[in-house]
């Protein structure tokens, strides 16, 4: 953190969750110099966000410019407005972009929560440095997106980027898109448990799992007995690691993007994850593409979102003049 | 084919293939004034291209002003190389771009002969109107290549598009690049034969094909039967497309292209394989993202590649003053 002159811009970065959000102050140089965080009751989003945005205004050393929004959902660019969002259906009845601009007063940016979470990365995180990234988060869902020569790629209608529904395995499970076998459905926080609860139920072997005494683990769980040395576990989140790590394969040998930068709560897994995610991609990519990709960890953590949330609105007020 | 002007800017695009080679002069507009072929032998390429180029100028009725050559393989657009070509190894160790050049006396482009194809259809053929275009290529093997915004995506370090290493079957044959189930392993003309007569030596329904009295059978005889009403060989077209249309899912789902041009001799089945293409496109895209792209097949045919060479010649041309 480093102390803005008076005269700094300043922009907010919000980055919206099925339940809470979260709100950063940031500077052109994609540094947070404040946060705050608030649960989301039922009813209109536009007012909640506008009331922790001041709050956060209040304590700002500078005026703040304009607002960000990273929305978990497909966010149609021409209107600005919510077209599907899973996590926050009520999402899509709202025009969250008008309503939070005349609440603010200031100019609002919206977007995709991957997308913003890429930029965040990419300006001020493991991205740096490249020109061609994709960014790829795995929490409760998959998302991705891609800077393509330095910008944004938000394809033909502004739905580019959907890693998650990428198919794994043609005859897999039901995804909730209507596809069969999507990344989503294996790869996922809550299919992580969801496969590791079916393993145990039918592998007498796992029964040496540390996971087998408790009904309720998550895949933090998983990830964290891993690390403490249970195999099983380690099994569950390496074969997750291939997963990723084949669909990867896919966007470098179609793209041959400069760099991967993962994030997302599975991703705090660690080198147990990551480690096999490499070793697929190297196995199911071009060599030459191989070569020229580095495939690394995300460094923002829960910041990505809401610095880049900010930089789009950066981005968008000096567009905008 | 139109009458050109003394003064018009004439370019020469080649395709190169396995053992033949192909030239077209071709106007900016991308029409096609001429063209010849001729079968390659063995030693360096350069002095027989440039003899293939050298009738074609001769009959020209206008000054040819650069040579855009599309070659099956890898190339480095940083030093013009071709880095690996499965289809002419050979090619790997001339300089084709400086030795054409010093041969003709002409300035030299040279790329993947996907991207020529890709640029031919965009500019010539059925990606007219689109400015996000995915091109794939399906015959011997399978290319992919990109237009985005405009304008080649070359990736990283030129290899992007490699569409046909996408993994569809995570446990299927092993493919020459390495991996195991890429597209190329149960898409590509030779491997359409091989999943046939795989299934005519297993499957007693199939003794009512009569694809069954001929041992020798192509994949273009087996499309010739699915046309003609033979079930067995048309579920093995639909088949192969639906591998096709599962590949495809993914780049709809990723890039969010406008549209998605086939071409390539497995394509001549017409609607028998183009059918079921989209409908398991549609099938594993999200919805959004599968309603704003169209998927058609290429208008151009042999010309794509010798087309979008030249384009490419064209551009090199103008952007070098």
């Amino acid at each position: 953190m480093s102390a803005p002159s008076p005269n700094e811009q300043l922009y907010v970065g919000v980055e919206l969750c099925a339940s809470s959000a979260r709100a950063a102050l940031v500077n052109p140089a994609g540094e947070v110099l404040a946060s705050r965080e608030a649960a989301l009751a039922g009813g209109d989003l536009a007012p909640q966000i506008a009331r922790l945005v001041s709050e956060l205004r209040d304590s700002a050393p500078a005026p703040a410019r304009a607002i960000g929004v990273g929305v978990p959902g497909l966010v149609n660019p021409q209107t600005g407005r919510v077209v599907i969002s899973s996590d926050i259906p009520a999402v899509v009845r709202e025009d969250l972009r008008a309503a939070l601009a005349q609440a603010t007063g200031l100019p609002v940016a919206l977007d995709n929560d991957a997308n913003a979470g890429a930029l965040g990365e990419y300006a001020a995180g493991a991205g740096r440095g490249s020109r061609n990234m994709f960014y790829v988060t795995i929490g409760t869902g998959i998302g991705g997106a891609l800077i393509l020569d330095g910008r944004l790629w938000h394809g033909a209608s502004g739905f580019a980027g959907e890693f998650g529904h990428i198919t794994i395995d043609p005859e897999g499970i039901e995804c909730t898109c209507g596809n069969v076998g999507c990344l989503e459905t294996v790869a996922s926080a809550p299919n992580i448990v969801r496969r590791t609860h079916e393993r145990l139920m039918r592998d007498s072997t796992s029964s040496l799992s540390r996971l087998g005494l408790n009904k309720n683990f998550t895949a933090a769980d998983i990830a964290h007995e891993a690390r403490g040395g249970d195999d099983f576990a380690a099994m569950m989140m390496a074969r997750t690691g291939r997963y990723i790590g084949t669909a990867i394969a896919a966007v470098i040998n179609l793209l041959n993007t400069e760099r991967v930068v993962l994030g997302g709560a599975v991703m705090d897994a660690g080198e147990i994850i990551l480690d096999p995610i490499i070793q697929e991609a190297r196995r199911r990519s071009f060599q030459p593409n191989f070569e020229s990709t580095q495939i690394v960890a995300a460094t923002l953590g829960h910041d990505a979102v809401p610095i880049g949330a900010a930089l789009l609105a950066r981005d968008a007020a000096q567009q905008g003049g």
